[in-house]
Protein backbone atom coordinates (compact mmCIF):
# COMPACT_ATOMS: atom_id res chain seq x y z
CA UNK A 1 0.00 0.00 0.00
CA UNK A 2 1.29 3.30 -0.86
CA UNK A 3 1.57 6.20 1.62
CA UNK A 4 1.28 9.98 1.55
CA UNK A 5 2.72 12.10 4.06
CA UNK A 6 0.24 13.65 6.14
CA UNK A 7 0.53 17.69 5.25
CA UNK A 8 -0.52 16.72 1.11
CA UNK A 9 -3.22 18.92 0.77
CA UNK A 10 -5.05 16.32 -0.83
CA UNK A 11 -5.41 14.84 3.11
CA UNK A 12 -5.61 18.02 4.83
CA UNK A 13 -7.58 20.19 2.52
CA UNK A 14 -9.06 17.99 -0.26
CA UNK A 15 -7.10 20.08 -3.05
CA UNK A 16 -6.79 17.19 -5.79
CA UNK A 17 -8.23 15.15 -8.46
CA UNK A 18 -9.20 11.52 -9.19
CA UNK A 19 -10.33 9.74 -11.85
CA UNK A 20 -12.14 5.74 -12.10
CA UNK A 21 -11.68 3.96 -15.28
CA UNK A 22 -13.29 0.91 -16.29
CA UNK A 23 -10.42 -1.84 -17.25
CA UNK A 24 -10.77 -4.85 -19.80
CA UNK A 25 -8.04 -7.03 -20.02
CA UNK A 26 -5.63 -4.20 -18.39
CA UNK A 27 -6.60 -2.24 -20.94
CA UNK A 28 -8.30 1.12 -19.68
CA UNK A 29 -10.96 3.06 -21.58
CA UNK A 30 -11.57 6.14 -22.61
CA UNK A 31 -8.49 6.63 -21.06
CA UNK A 32 -7.98 10.19 -23.33
CA UNK A 33 -11.47 11.48 -22.37
CA UNK A 34 -10.26 10.79 -18.03
CA UNK A 35 -7.05 12.43 -18.51
CA UNK A 36 -8.59 15.47 -20.39
CA UNK A 37 -10.69 15.61 -17.79
CA UNK A 38 -8.18 15.47 -15.09
CA UNK A 39 -5.96 18.25 -16.61
CA UNK A 40 -9.28 20.19 -17.24
CA UNK A 41 -9.84 20.16 -13.35
CA UNK A 42 -6.26 20.75 -12.91
CA UNK A 43 -6.80 24.23 -14.77
CA UNK A 44 -9.57 24.89 -12.83
CA UNK A 45 -7.60 24.09 -9.28
CA UNK A 46 -4.54 25.54 -9.98
CA UNK A 47 -2.27 22.28 -10.42
CA UNK A 48 0.13 21.34 -13.04
CA UNK A 49 -1.64 18.27 -14.65
CA UNK A 50 0.24 14.84 -14.34
CA UNK A 51 2.20 12.92 -17.26
CA UNK A 52 0.16 11.02 -19.26
CA UNK A 53 3.33 8.60 -19.36
CA UNK A 54 4.27 8.58 -15.53
CA UNK A 55 -0.03 7.82 -15.33
CA UNK A 56 -0.12 4.75 -18.00
CA UNK A 57 3.18 3.67 -15.96
CA UNK A 58 1.44 3.93 -12.63
CA UNK A 59 -1.79 1.95 -14.21
CA UNK A 60 -0.14 -0.42 -15.65
CA UNK A 61 1.79 -1.04 -12.21
CA UNK A 62 -1.22 -1.13 -10.09
CA UNK A 63 -2.95 -3.68 -12.67
CA UNK A 64 -0.17 -5.76 -12.22
CA UNK A 65 0.49 -5.87 -8.37
CA UNK A 66 -3.28 -6.79 -8.07
CA UNK A 67 -3.51 -9.56 -10.65
CA UNK A 68 -5.88 -7.69 -12.65
CA UNK A 69 -4.15 -8.13 -16.52
CA UNK A 70 -7.69 -10.05 -17.76
CA UNK A 71 -11.34 -9.79 -16.55
CA UNK A 72 -13.01 -6.53 -15.89
CA UNK A 73 -11.69 -4.22 -12.99
CA UNK A 74 -11.74 -0.82 -11.97
CA UNK A 75 -8.76 1.65 -11.98
CA UNK A 76 -8.64 4.91 -9.53
CA UNK A 77 -5.20 7.52 -10.16
CA UNK A 78 -5.39 10.12 -7.70
CA UNK A 79 -3.58 13.28 -8.61
CA UNK A 80 -3.20 14.96 -4.69
CA UNK A 81 -2.79 18.08 -4.56
CA UNK A 82 1.11 17.52 -2.92
CA UNK A 83 2.87 18.67 0.59
CA UNK A 84 1.69 22.12 1.67
CA UNK A 85 2.48 24.44 4.47
CA UNK A 86 -0.35 25.22 7.08
CA UNK A 87 -3.53 27.25 6.20
CA UNK A 88 -5.28 27.83 2.73
CA UNK A 89 -3.04 28.96 0.61
CA UNK A 90 -0.69 26.88 -1.87
CA UNK A 91 3.03 26.12 -1.87
CA UNK A 92 4.69 28.44 -4.61
CA UNK A 93 5.44 25.59 -6.47
CA UNK A 94 2.75 23.02 -6.55
CA UNK A 95 4.15 18.88 -6.50
CA UNK A 96 1.20 17.16 -6.31
CA UNK A 97 1.60 12.66 -5.98
CA UNK A 98 -0.04 10.44 -8.32
CA UNK A 99 -1.59 7.31 -6.91
CA UNK A 100 -2.74 4.19 -8.76
CA UNK A 101 -5.01 1.74 -7.29
CA UNK A 102 -6.77 -1.21 -9.17
CA UNK A 103 -9.90 -3.51 -8.22
CA UNK A 104 -11.73 -6.48 -10.02
CA UNK A 105 -15.32 -5.49 -10.34
CA UNK A 106 -18.56 -7.34 -10.75
CA UNK A 107 -21.59 -7.42 -13.32
CA UNK A 108 -23.16 -3.57 -13.14
CA UNK A 109 -26.25 -4.52 -11.52
CA UNK A 110 -29.98 -5.02 -13.23
CA UNK A 111 -31.03 -2.28 -11.89
CA UNK A 112 -30.95 0.69 -9.12
CA UNK A 113 -33.71 1.96 -6.83
CA UNK A 114 -32.93 5.56 -6.34
CA UNK A 115 -34.13 7.85 -2.71
CA UNK A 116 -34.36 11.55 -2.96
CA UNK A 117 -31.78 13.00 -0.31
CA UNK A 118 -31.09 16.20 1.41
CA UNK A 119 -27.55 17.11 0.40
CA UNK A 120 -28.17 19.24 -2.71
CA UNK A 121 -25.13 19.65 -5.31
CA UNK A 122 -23.37 23.11 -5.58
CA UNK A 123 -23.08 24.55 -9.04
CA UNK A 124 -20.76 26.96 -8.12
CA UNK A 125 -18.46 25.08 -6.30
CA UNK A 126 -15.58 23.10 -8.38
CA UNK A 127 -16.15 20.12 -5.83
CA UNK A 128 -19.82 19.97 -8.04
CA UNK A 129 -18.45 19.76 -11.54
CA UNK A 130 -14.54 18.24 -11.39
CA UNK A 131 -14.13 14.54 -9.67
CA UNK A 132 -12.09 16.15 -6.69
CA UNK A 133 -11.26 14.79 -3.47
CA UNK A 134 -14.15 16.51 -1.97
CA UNK A 135 -16.41 13.81 -1.92
CA UNK A 136 -18.12 14.36 1.31
CA UNK A 137 -21.29 15.30 0.04
CA UNK A 138 -21.73 12.27 -2.26
CA UNK A 139 -20.77 9.63 0.63
CA UNK A 140 -23.69 11.53 2.40
CA UNK A 141 -26.03 11.44 0.05
CA UNK A 142 -25.50 7.33 -0.62
CA UNK A 143 -25.38 6.73 3.34
CA UNK A 144 -28.99 8.82 3.08
CA UNK A 145 -30.37 7.21 0.32
CA UNK A 146 -29.02 3.45 1.90
CA UNK A 147 -30.70 4.69 5.08
CA UNK A 148 -33.93 4.97 3.18
CA UNK A 149 -33.92 1.18 1.71
CA UNK A 150 -32.12 2.67 -1.82
CA UNK A 151 -29.40 1.66 -3.55
CA UNK A 152 -28.07 5.00 -4.61
CA UNK A 153 -29.22 8.84 -4.10
CA UNK A 154 -30.81 11.10 -6.62
CA UNK A 155 -29.37 14.27 -6.06
CA UNK A 156 -30.69 18.15 -6.45
CA UNK A 157 -28.93 21.45 -6.94
CA UNK A 158 -28.97 23.68 -4.42
CA UNK A 159 -31.63 24.93 -6.73
CA UNK A 160 -34.19 22.43 -6.76
CA UNK A 161 -32.93 21.00 -10.18
CA UNK A 162 -32.69 17.40 -11.04
CA UNK A 163 -28.82 16.95 -10.59
CA UNK A 164 -27.37 13.28 -10.56
CA UNK A 165 -26.63 10.31 -8.46
CA UNK A 166 -24.30 10.08 -5.82
CA UNK A 167 -21.89 8.07 -8.21
CA UNK A 168 -23.81 8.85 -11.64
CA UNK A 169 -25.81 10.89 -14.17
CA UNK A 170 -29.16 10.61 -14.71
CA UNK A 171 -31.29 10.69 -17.75
CA UNK A 172 -34.90 9.81 -18.14
CA UNK A 173 -37.77 9.59 -20.87
CA UNK A 174 -40.39 12.48 -21.64
CA UNK A 175 -41.93 10.56 -24.51
CA UNK A 176 -39.50 10.15 -27.58
CA UNK A 177 -36.82 12.91 -26.20
CA UNK A 178 -34.20 11.30 -23.71
CA UNK A 179 -33.32 14.98 -20.92
CA UNK A 180 -30.80 14.47 -18.63
CA UNK A 181 -29.67 17.55 -16.00
CA UNK A 182 -27.44 20.18 -18.01
CA UNK A 183 -23.55 20.54 -16.25
CA UNK A 184 -24.76 24.14 -14.53
CA UNK A 185 -27.00 21.70 -12.14
CA UNK A 186 -23.89 20.72 -10.32
CA UNK A 187 -23.23 17.63 -12.30
CA UNK A 188 -19.72 15.79 -13.25
CA UNK A 189 -19.18 15.82 -16.85
CA UNK A 190 -19.65 11.94 -17.25
CA UNK A 191 -17.69 10.39 -19.68
CA UNK A 192 -20.72 7.92 -20.24
CA UNK A 193 -23.14 10.12 -20.36
CA UNK A 194 -21.14 12.28 -23.15
CA UNK A 195 -21.17 8.61 -24.93
CA UNK A 196 -24.84 8.55 -23.81
CA UNK A 197 -25.75 12.18 -25.07
CA UNK A 198 -23.71 11.18 -28.68
CA UNK A 199 -25.76 8.03 -29.14
CA UNK A 200 -29.31 8.10 -28.34
CA UNK A 201 -30.39 10.23 -31.56
CA UNK A 202 -29.31 7.77 -34.06
CA UNK A 203 -31.51 5.33 -31.66
CA UNK A 204 -34.71 7.61 -31.87
CA UNK A 205 -33.98 9.77 -29.24
CA UNK A 206 -33.14 13.85 -29.37
CA UNK A 207 -31.35 14.80 -25.82
CA UNK A 208 -32.38 17.71 -24.11
CA UNK A 209 -29.63 18.90 -21.44
CA UNK A 210 -32.23 20.58 -18.88
CA UNK A 211 -32.90 22.40 -15.50
CA UNK A 212 -35.61 20.77 -14.78
CA UNK A 213 -37.70 20.01 -11.33
CA UNK A 214 -37.81 16.57 -9.80
CA UNK A 215 -41.27 15.93 -11.02
CA UNK A 216 -40.42 15.32 -14.46
CA UNK A 217 -38.37 12.88 -13.73
CA UNK A 218 -40.61 11.17 -11.44
CA UNK A 219 -42.83 11.22 -14.42
CA UNK A 220 -40.62 9.81 -17.21
CA UNK A 221 -41.73 6.90 -18.90
CA UNK A 222 -38.02 5.05 -18.26
CA UNK A 223 -34.78 5.58 -17.00
CA UNK A 224 -31.29 5.16 -16.39
CA UNK A 225 -27.81 6.11 -14.70
CA UNK A 226 -24.51 6.50 -16.51
CA UNK A 227 -21.12 5.75 -15.07
CA UNK A 228 -17.36 4.60 -16.13
CA UNK A 229 -17.95 1.34 -13.79
CA UNK A 230 -21.51 0.17 -14.66
CA UNK A 231 -22.08 1.74 -18.06
CA UNK A 232 -25.81 2.55 -18.20
CA UNK A 233 -28.57 1.01 -15.36
CA UNK A 234 -32.09 1.13 -15.31
CA UNK A 235 -33.75 2.93 -12.99
CA UNK A 236 -36.38 0.99 -11.28
CA UNK A 237 -37.58 3.22 -8.67
CA UNK A 238 -37.80 6.69 -7.25
CA UNK A 239 -38.03 7.12 -3.61
CA UNK A 240 -40.27 3.68 -3.57
CA UNK A 241 -42.01 4.61 -7.55
CA UNK A 242 -41.61 2.54 -9.45
CA UNK A 243 -40.04 3.28 -13.27
CA UNK A 244 -41.59 2.02 -16.53
CA UNK A 245 -38.63 0.26 -18.50
CA UNK A 246 -38.64 2.26 -21.37
CA UNK A 247 -39.36 -0.49 -23.69
CA UNK A 248 -37.44 -2.12 -26.05
CA UNK A 249 -36.01 1.08 -27.63
CA UNK A 250 -34.58 2.11 -25.18
CA UNK A 251 -33.23 -1.17 -24.18
CA UNK A 252 -31.37 -0.72 -27.37
CA UNK A 253 -29.72 2.30 -26.49
CA UNK A 254 -28.60 0.82 -23.13
CA UNK A 255 -26.88 -2.09 -24.67
CA UNK A 256 -25.16 0.91 -27.27
CA UNK A 257 -24.23 2.84 -23.72
CA UNK A 258 -22.49 -0.41 -22.25
CA UNK A 259 -20.87 -1.39 -24.91
CA UNK A 260 -19.41 1.85 -25.99
CA UNK A 261 -18.36 2.14 -22.34
CA UNK A 262 -15.98 -0.59 -22.60
CA UNK A 263 -14.22 0.65 -25.44
CA UNK A 264 -10.50 0.55 -24.78
CA UNK A 265 -9.57 1.95 -28.00
CA UNK B 1 6.30 13.12 9.18
CA UNK B 2 3.51 11.20 9.46
CA UNK B 3 2.24 9.21 6.47
CA UNK B 4 -1.61 8.07 5.79
CA UNK B 5 -2.15 4.70 3.79
CA UNK B 6 -3.16 5.99 0.39
CA UNK B 7 -6.76 4.12 0.58
CA UNK B 8 -7.78 5.84 3.64
CA UNK B 9 -10.51 7.78 2.77
CA UNK B 10 -9.90 10.66 4.66
CA UNK B 11 -7.19 11.40 1.11
CA UNK B 12 -9.77 9.10 -1.45
CA UNK B 13 -12.92 11.28 -0.52
CA UNK B 14 -12.58 13.48 2.06
CA UNK B 15 -14.00 11.89 4.64
CA UNK B 16 -12.98 13.23 8.05
CA UNK B 17 -12.85 15.98 10.24
CA UNK B 18 -10.21 18.28 11.58
CA UNK B 19 -9.68 21.29 14.40
CA UNK B 20 -7.31 23.90 14.50
CA UNK B 21 -6.06 25.48 18.12
CA UNK B 22 -4.63 28.60 19.33
CA UNK B 23 -2.00 26.83 21.83
CA UNK B 24 -0.18 29.76 24.39
CA UNK B 25 2.79 28.13 25.50
CA UNK B 26 1.83 24.42 25.00
CA UNK B 27 -1.61 25.16 25.86
CA UNK B 28 -4.20 24.76 23.66
CA UNK B 29 -7.46 27.27 24.13
CA UNK B 30 -10.63 26.26 24.28
CA UNK B 31 -10.01 22.77 24.15
CA UNK B 32 -13.12 21.19 25.23
CA UNK B 33 -14.96 23.52 22.52
CA UNK B 34 -12.90 22.12 19.76
CA UNK B 35 -13.12 18.21 21.08
CA UNK B 36 -16.92 18.98 21.43
CA UNK B 37 -17.42 20.18 17.55
CA UNK B 38 -15.40 17.47 16.03
CA UNK B 39 -17.10 14.60 18.05
CA UNK B 40 -20.80 16.57 16.67
CA UNK B 41 -19.06 16.34 13.04
CA UNK B 42 -18.42 12.93 13.59
CA UNK B 43 -22.06 11.97 14.90
CA UNK B 44 -22.86 13.86 11.15
CA UNK B 45 -20.41 12.01 9.16
CA UNK B 46 -21.09 8.31 10.72
CA UNK B 47 -17.72 8.44 12.23
CA UNK B 48 -16.87 6.94 15.62
CA UNK B 49 -15.46 10.42 17.73
CA UNK B 50 -11.27 10.29 18.95
CA UNK B 51 -10.43 9.60 22.48
CA UNK B 52 -9.99 12.82 24.06
CA UNK B 53 -6.61 11.43 26.07
CA UNK B 54 -5.51 10.51 22.46
CA UNK B 55 -5.80 13.51 21.41
CA UNK B 56 -3.97 15.20 24.19
CA UNK B 57 -1.01 13.24 24.26
CA UNK B 58 -0.81 13.20 19.91
CA UNK B 59 -0.80 17.18 20.62
CA UNK B 60 1.63 17.54 23.37
CA UNK B 61 3.81 15.16 21.94
CA UNK B 62 3.55 17.15 18.38
CA UNK B 63 3.96 20.30 20.17
CA UNK B 64 7.29 19.35 21.83
CA UNK B 65 8.30 17.83 18.59
CA UNK B 66 8.32 21.21 16.69
CA UNK B 67 10.03 22.77 19.98
CA UNK B 68 6.48 25.15 20.40
CA UNK B 69 5.91 24.19 24.68
CA UNK B 70 6.80 28.34 24.54
CA UNK B 71 4.83 31.31 22.84
CA UNK B 72 1.80 31.16 20.39
CA UNK B 73 1.00 28.04 17.74
CA UNK B 74 -1.41 26.68 15.46
CA UNK B 75 -2.04 23.01 16.68
CA UNK B 76 -4.25 21.19 13.84
CA UNK B 77 -6.01 17.50 14.80
CA UNK B 78 -7.15 15.80 12.20
CA UNK B 79 -9.55 12.78 12.32
CA UNK B 80 -9.43 10.81 9.17
CA UNK B 81 -12.24 8.10 7.66
CA UNK B 82 -9.98 5.68 7.83
CA UNK B 83 -9.16 3.09 5.34
CA UNK B 84 -11.64 1.90 3.44
CA UNK B 85 -12.70 -0.27 -0.18
CA UNK B 86 -12.94 1.00 -3.51
CA UNK B 87 -16.31 3.21 -3.82
CA UNK B 88 -18.47 5.60 -1.67
CA UNK B 89 -19.81 3.23 1.41
CA UNK B 90 -17.88 3.55 4.41
CA UNK B 91 -16.55 -0.19 5.72
CA UNK B 92 -18.18 -2.17 8.60
CA UNK B 93 -16.06 -0.76 11.10
CA UNK B 94 -14.66 2.35 10.63
CA UNK B 95 -10.86 3.18 11.93
CA UNK B 96 -10.16 6.26 12.02
CA UNK B 97 -6.43 7.90 11.72
CA UNK B 98 -5.73 10.58 14.50
CA UNK B 99 -3.19 13.20 13.13
CA UNK B 100 -1.67 16.00 15.14
CA UNK B 101 0.60 18.53 13.56
CA UNK B 102 2.23 22.29 15.15
CA UNK B 103 3.60 25.25 13.57
CA UNK B 104 4.57 28.58 15.20
CA UNK B 105 2.16 31.74 14.46
CA UNK B 106 3.00 35.21 14.28
CA UNK B 107 0.69 38.19 15.66
CA UNK B 108 -2.72 38.81 14.05
CA UNK B 109 -2.62 41.56 11.25
CA UNK B 110 -4.06 44.86 12.24
CA UNK B 111 -6.99 44.42 9.55
CA UNK B 112 -8.42 42.53 6.82
CA UNK B 113 -9.31 42.94 3.29
CA UNK B 114 -12.15 41.04 1.64
CA UNK B 115 -13.29 40.39 -2.21
CA UNK B 116 -16.28 38.76 -2.72
CA UNK B 117 -16.39 35.78 -4.54
CA UNK B 118 -18.18 33.21 -6.84
CA UNK B 119 -17.62 30.18 -4.90
CA UNK B 120 -20.66 29.97 -2.70
CA UNK B 121 -21.39 27.91 0.63
CA UNK B 122 -23.92 25.06 0.41
CA UNK B 123 -26.14 24.77 3.24
CA UNK B 124 -27.81 21.50 2.70
CA UNK B 125 -23.99 20.07 2.79
CA UNK B 126 -22.59 18.84 5.85
CA UNK B 127 -19.39 20.55 4.13
CA UNK B 128 -20.21 23.77 5.03
CA UNK B 129 -21.46 23.04 8.97
CA UNK B 130 -18.53 20.98 10.16
CA UNK B 131 -14.47 21.24 9.56
CA UNK B 132 -14.48 18.57 7.48
CA UNK B 133 -11.33 17.52 5.09
CA UNK B 134 -13.43 18.67 2.16
CA UNK B 135 -11.87 22.35 2.54
CA UNK B 136 -11.45 22.68 -1.51
CA UNK B 137 -14.48 25.70 -1.67
CA UNK B 138 -12.42 27.45 0.78
CA UNK B 139 -8.84 26.96 -0.72
CA UNK B 140 -10.62 28.03 -4.29
CA UNK B 141 -12.37 30.87 -2.43
CA UNK B 142 -9.04 32.52 -1.05
CA UNK B 143 -7.21 32.16 -4.41
CA UNK B 144 -10.05 34.07 -6.08
CA UNK B 145 -9.79 37.00 -3.22
CA UNK B 146 -6.05 36.78 -3.52
CA UNK B 147 -6.39 36.95 -7.37
CA UNK B 148 -8.60 40.54 -6.93
CA UNK B 149 -5.92 41.84 -4.79
CA UNK B 150 -7.83 41.32 -0.90
CA UNK B 151 -6.13 39.33 1.93
CA UNK B 152 -9.56 37.09 2.36
CA UNK B 153 -12.59 35.66 1.01
CA UNK B 154 -16.25 36.99 1.66
CA UNK B 155 -18.60 33.84 0.88
CA UNK B 156 -22.43 34.76 0.31
CA UNK B 157 -24.43 31.15 0.59
CA UNK B 158 -26.43 29.63 -2.69
CA UNK B 159 -29.06 31.50 -1.65
CA UNK B 160 -26.75 34.92 -1.87
CA UNK B 161 -27.02 35.36 1.60
CA UNK B 162 -24.05 36.47 3.34
CA UNK B 163 -22.03 33.77 4.98
CA UNK B 164 -18.17 33.61 5.94
CA UNK B 165 -14.95 34.28 5.15
CA UNK B 166 -13.12 31.76 3.80
CA UNK B 167 -11.35 30.55 6.84
CA UNK B 168 -13.55 33.05 9.33
CA UNK B 169 -16.71 34.20 10.87
CA UNK B 170 -17.77 37.67 9.49
CA UNK B 171 -19.24 40.16 12.21
CA UNK B 172 -20.64 43.58 11.20
CA UNK B 173 -22.39 46.78 12.97
CA UNK B 174 -25.66 47.95 12.33
CA UNK B 175 -26.23 51.04 14.37
CA UNK B 176 -25.66 49.44 17.86
CA UNK B 177 -26.83 46.09 16.87
CA UNK B 178 -23.78 43.41 16.04
CA UNK B 179 -24.65 41.00 13.03
CA UNK B 180 -23.35 37.67 11.91
CA UNK B 181 -25.01 35.46 9.31
CA UNK B 182 -26.98 32.20 10.85
CA UNK B 183 -25.54 28.85 11.06
CA UNK B 184 -28.33 27.83 8.86
CA UNK B 185 -26.36 30.35 5.90
CA UNK B 186 -23.85 27.40 5.56
CA UNK B 187 -21.65 28.56 8.39
CA UNK B 188 -19.26 26.64 10.54
CA UNK B 189 -19.79 26.96 14.00
CA UNK B 190 -16.54 28.59 15.07
CA UNK B 191 -15.87 28.82 18.51
CA UNK B 192 -14.88 32.35 18.52
CA UNK B 193 -18.08 33.48 17.00
CA UNK B 194 -19.70 31.99 20.26
CA UNK B 195 -17.11 34.18 22.15
CA UNK B 196 -18.41 37.08 20.44
CA UNK B 197 -21.76 36.18 20.55
CA UNK B 198 -21.77 35.72 23.98
CA UNK B 199 -19.64 38.80 24.63
CA UNK B 200 -21.13 41.25 22.80
CA UNK B 201 -23.87 42.74 24.90
CA UNK B 202 -21.71 43.47 27.71
CA UNK B 203 -20.12 45.64 25.88
CA UNK B 204 -23.40 47.36 24.55
CA UNK B 205 -23.61 45.30 21.36
CA UNK B 206 -27.32 42.89 21.12
CA UNK B 207 -26.41 40.24 18.42
CA UNK B 208 -28.36 39.08 15.33
CA UNK B 209 -28.02 36.16 13.74
CA UNK B 210 -29.42 36.68 10.11
CA UNK B 211 -29.89 35.86 7.04
CA UNK B 212 -29.02 39.11 5.18
CA UNK B 213 -28.23 39.91 1.37
CA UNK B 214 -24.18 41.41 1.39
CA UNK B 215 -26.01 45.10 0.68
CA UNK B 216 -25.81 44.84 5.10
CA UNK B 217 -22.61 44.03 5.28
CA UNK B 218 -22.21 46.61 3.12
CA UNK B 219 -23.72 49.60 4.90
CA UNK B 220 -22.07 48.81 8.10
CA UNK B 221 -20.43 51.16 10.93
CA UNK B 222 -17.86 48.41 11.18
CA UNK B 223 -17.33 44.99 10.78
CA UNK B 224 -14.61 41.99 12.12
CA UNK B 225 -13.34 38.34 11.44
CA UNK B 226 -13.21 35.62 13.83
CA UNK B 227 -11.50 32.61 14.11
CA UNK B 228 -9.22 30.38 16.21
CA UNK B 229 -5.51 31.65 15.33
CA UNK B 230 -6.21 35.35 14.80
CA UNK B 231 -8.91 35.74 17.53
CA UNK B 232 -11.28 39.10 15.98
CA UNK B 233 -9.18 41.28 12.98
CA UNK B 234 -10.93 44.41 11.80
CA UNK B 235 -12.22 44.57 7.95
CA UNK B 236 -10.52 47.46 6.51
CA UNK B 237 -12.33 47.26 3.07
CA UNK B 238 -14.89 44.98 0.63
CA UNK B 239 -14.37 44.64 -2.45
CA UNK B 240 -11.98 47.99 -2.37
CA UNK B 241 -14.66 50.25 -0.67
CA UNK B 242 -13.26 50.99 2.95
CA UNK B 243 -15.47 50.16 5.78
CA UNK B 244 -15.79 52.35 8.81
CA UNK B 245 -13.75 51.28 12.27
CA UNK B 246 -16.52 51.15 14.38
CA UNK B 247 -15.59 53.89 17.03
CA UNK B 248 -14.21 52.72 20.34
CA UNK B 249 -16.82 50.67 22.07
CA UNK B 250 -16.21 48.02 18.93
CA UNK B 251 -12.70 48.29 19.27
CA UNK B 252 -13.02 47.39 22.92
CA UNK B 253 -15.34 44.66 22.00
CA UNK B 254 -12.76 43.37 19.55
CA UNK B 255 -9.83 43.52 22.37
CA UNK B 256 -12.13 41.37 24.85
CA UNK B 257 -13.00 38.74 21.75
CA UNK B 258 -9.02 38.69 21.34
CA UNK B 259 -8.10 37.85 25.30
CA UNK B 260 -11.13 35.49 25.22
CA UNK B 261 -9.77 34.01 22.01
CA UNK B 262 -6.51 33.06 23.94
CA UNK B 263 -8.03 31.41 27.21
CA UNK B 264 -6.29 27.93 28.04
CA UNK B 265 -8.51 27.11 30.68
Amino acid sequence: MDTVPADDRGLTLGVGLFETLRVVDGRPAHWAAHLDRMTRGCAALGLPPPDRAACAAAAAQALAEAGLTAGQAALRLTWTGGSGDRGLAAPSVARPRLLATAARIGAPPDGVSLATVSVRRNPTSPASRFKTLNYLDNVQARREAVAAGADEALMLDTEGHLACAAAANVFWLEGERLCTPALGCGVLDGIVRGLAIALAPAHGFPVDQVRAPPARLLAGQGGFTTNSLQGAVVVGSIDRVAMPDGGPKLSALLAAIRAAAERTI
